[in-house]
């Protein structure tokens, strides 16, 4: 594929600039049938919208979304879904700056030297806003997860050095609190981080976790389209995550094979598991335990500060980012990671649809 | 894709189990004119050979590889190119343990799950020896990139809690101690708790990293198909890889903005950076630095120590692994990151050579 | 790919329905640095719209072209380009009819099967509207490929037995007469012989053909991508075409071998053929002379004329199907053509460019 | 894809030149649980064997099937399906001639222009060679077809100007004669006529059509992986076809409405339709009816005849081709077009098993 396009069976293709006219995907492949309305998007959509606390950049974007196509008499009809948010609050300021500097950690010369030039407009295509699309289409493949039982579960796990503590985790406080984190006081210490973090005029980086339950055995393509092989490309397809993990993590690297290894038990004449050091995936396919990933998330790459760098005239100079820019990018990116996993995970349960000549026959009926 | 294709420009179609009749790759999309041959291919196969010292398995094989296509006058032709290494110790025992019980941390459980059955001789497509498909097309992208000045250095980082010193960074020691690490000194550490892992039975995780040099700048295609986004798929498509980090990986997720940016200098008249946080990639196209990646592996789960688990009958069962089986993975597996690492990016890196009309101008000469 | 999206490096992914609130396309890979504007889209469009003659449907479309994203300071930046055409003219008519009865001819039965339900309105997604997205990535493309000196033409043939002479052929003429024909004797013909079919209530079949000239040689990818492999496919895929020709296209199954096989000569020291029967393909790669692809188009199904079908309730009814619809589908679908070949052509251009070292060599300045 | 890569769930990877080590193919995506041995495949593979009569070439090969991978205990167990078949009758022959010069009607010029220089040995890679990897795929899509109750009948339709009657039509005819024809007249007369254009030093072109029977209704994705978009693909690769026709072919430019529409009727309760203008595919999705196409083959460009040409040095220069070829194309082709129309259905079959929720919802069984 060609890099906007995401997924083989359940397939999206987002578009759109910061300050182009609008940002949008379309949907190829989603099962007919799903229920579907604007307002399934809009929620998910909201989940990500600027300007909504202090931590936040004041951007003011409503990002109403219009669904164009592929959805009749309320439900998905097979064909192509079309979706669009239009920009809204496009700042007419004079971006002269940005246009001819390159911004320390950001896109700017490799745009330049891979294009020949760019759109300098608020990061174009490398902003943030790029993500409407992907959320707007992972809002579709969680709704669809859901008709089969599997549910995903995002949150912020750390920012900075707090990071929560897991007996505190409380999956209703996430939606609670601006961090959207589940556990309330790492929440509040968290944000008079941010305050002191906001006043240095810096930012700073974050993690960000998605639990899946209710999920069948064996989604995942052995060997390259596996599943935890997806999910890295497309966890790491968001911009500024810098790692990704998979159940314990870079923890395995030091863990022995007998605390690592998941022994299996017997549940209620099921096949289970004692532990969970996997993350729910082994050989790249689902093992029926939660699956468990984290992404790391770099510090927002504009800042106040001043910093040193270069222009397009090759001098040497410095720089301190005007604007609006967040000082976190983790709870943002929280429904961002959701998406991509919802995606993912639907695409590979689609393709696993066809992995028996059983399930062939079921289907035909024959 | 299906799960066994990798690549969209420069594509390789690995096949082949355990104990199967042979393994093999196509690789279809490589450039005309690159001198090839079969030593090319095989100085590669040999670093992941097993057999070949105290802490790899004993298995004898030669993993001779012929070229069977797509290779004319000792030059590449444009055609598929076609490679095979026969199996030649079959080990003629009985597997029925395997057959009928999960073993920890394997993919048995999913397989069956998935398929109905499963091929239980050693692993299936599930081995170690699944990787000799994607090593010896790895030779190739290798050779490729080289032509373009581009160089591939993969090493053992850590194994358990003995991490290389990078003051004492020695590229040549790589290929000269059993590990491939490349601080001879902890390679000896790392040696003696190796062999202690092994008295207690038991396996123990590891990582590796690999470091690219010579890059063009703004290989890597925005949104999904950015060039760490790829890597990550192609790195956790390793069997046992549970964590993909690019530069400061993990770290990020505790860093300041002020700290994490890469300050852009003029050096020699062309732009560079000050520091290398970003591990060579930024906005998911290279930057001109040196690409970093690392992966973290888990311990070997097949271990001889006795472990609880369960059989297709659902009862619950004690078993231990006999057999052949590392007490680590990583150092076997250097050699299969270099390999996914020169496949990706010499795909994308043909991708991006349509990038703008520029260069198709240069090529078809108008 | 799934069903909506087409092509690897070019990769266009439209969307829409008749009736819907607006039909598009996103256009992924094109080259960064085309001078592009929303009038180079819409003198395609204007080629298909609805309603300019007494042969074509008198829906009334203004077809207005919005570029969405992709386009900045007038060039191409590399990133998806997006591009909606709002529905206007929907009448509000009831579809009762349509709704529950299959319209012989149309697709009506198979989306029922297929989906379990389907938008009938006008066809849905199987409506001549969906074109609109080809045409106008065709539009695009075809720019590309003017910049690299290639042209296309595409002109009716034929509309029943009324063939253009070649003889009279005059491409200046093409653009003159309402049915797109080469040969104004012929068209002039060809609208008497229409009007007579529209007072029957009747349909019409036809033939369109399309010129590229200018073609590097050895564009097209064996074995399976072909330049007349991929041009089948494009052209196949609008609706109504029953069949595919290359050069001599069917007669080839009678001619000899003596006579089908195109003569190489020395032309201002080039290479050359003396005649074209091969359509300017060879072995699935461009030869340097002019390539020429046919297709047959069947008549609309779409007639005034009573006929005998089923409904939902598995009844047989009688149908005679009101609203608007053309007589003859040819004409109009000219550009339609040449825009699917204009995007097969320069995809292939482009995945061509990497299909030697020294042209990555070239590009990379290596 | 590149260019030896075909089908998106069910992925065929063939590799191999004429006069090369060997040919083969690697199937990704096979379902598990079908049957399979080596005797599957090689049933197929005689079907095109050369030198089984006196209208064929007599190279003598045994063509030996060896499956490498893919299955295990007599079954296919889901992973890559690797066959192979050594070549053996590679005459050492001096190529010098063919190495230095373009033959008319060949792909060798294209060759040298795309990828700097050629396998020149017997056509390389565009040699009638390269169909084995097709054929032995195709072997396992038809057996998998075929569980599912789904039939493909190929025959060669017509040589030159002598074409089957259709009244005649004789299924257990077809294997019975050389040139695998339904009418035992026709092939005769075909075959007295083939004696005189071999006598001519000459060749012919010929038809080859196929029937596939017990289609489920709704397979092909609209809009650009139509069925019939994918079959003529997936027909016009093979080497030598120059148009592919569905149904009523080109005659439908020629056609009225009333006459070309279908008429849908009840038949035992079910949606059935009168007559097959469509050749069982609407809206380029099965109709339930019969699939019918048709390929139209050029004359085997290698003739004895003398030829004029030129050679790498840019003379203009006669050529009589020597070695051995046959006369025509058709006949041994029968069984490629077979199996790259099961290649083509099965895939389209396997994708459709997604397109609606209920189905998901059956396999997942929730």
């Amino acid at each position: 594929m060609a890099g906007s396009i995401y997924g083989k069976l359940f397939t999206i293709s987002t578009w759109g600039e910061s300050h182009g006219k609008a940002l949008g995907v379309v949907v190829d492949g989603c099962p007919a049938g799903i229920p579907l309305c604007e307002e399934d998007i809009q929620i998910y959509l909201n989940r990500r919208k600027p300007g909504q606390n202090q931590y936040s950049t004041q951007r003011n974007e409503s990002d109403t979304v219009e669904i164009l196509s592929g959805v009749f008499e309320g439900k998905t009809t097979g064909t192509p879904i079309s979706m669009m948010v239009r920009n809204q609050d496009q700042h007419s300021k004079d971006y002269g700056d940005i246009a001819v500097s390159y911004r320390p950690g950001h896109a700017d010369y490799c745009f330049d030297e891979k294009y020949g030039f760019r759109d300098y407009r608020g990061g174009g295509r490398s902003s943030g806003r790029e993500t409407i699309g992907r959320v707007a289409a992972g809002a579709i493949a969680a709704k669809v997860l859901e008709t089969m039982g599997i549910k995903l579960t995002a949150y912020t796990r750390s920012i900075g050095e707090y990071c929560i503590d897991y007996n505190n985790f409380d999956k209703d406080e996430i939606l609670r609190n601006p961090l959207y984190m589940p556990d309330k006081a790492c929440s509040e210490k968290a944000g008079e981080y941010l305050k002191e973090i906001i006043s240095e005029l810096d930012s700073i980086g974050s993690s960000v976790e998605c639990i899946i339950t209710g999920m069948p055995v064996g989604i995942g393509e052995p060997v390259f389209s596996k599943l935890d092989a997806l999910l890295a490309q497309g966890i790491m397809s968001i911009g500024a995550v810098k790692a990704v993990e998979i159940g314990d993590g870079t923890l395995v690297s030091q863990s022995k094979g007998s605390y690592n290894n998941d022994n299996f038990i017997i549940d209620n004449d099921c096949v289970a598991k004692l532990t969970n050091h996997s993350g729910g995936i082994l050989g790249g396919m689902s093992d029926g335990s939660p699956i468990k990933v984290r992404a790391s998330f770099k510090p927002t790459p504009s800042i106040y500060k001043e910093q040193k760098t270069v222009n397009k005239a090759h001098e040497e100079i410095t720089m301190a980012i005007k604007g609006r820019h967040d000082p976190i990018i983790g709870p943002r990116a929280v429904v961002v990671l959701e998406a991509m996993c919802a995606i993912t995970i639907l695409d590979l349960l689609m393709i696993n649809a066809t992995a028996r000549i059983d399930n062939l026959l079921k289907i035909y009926d024959r």
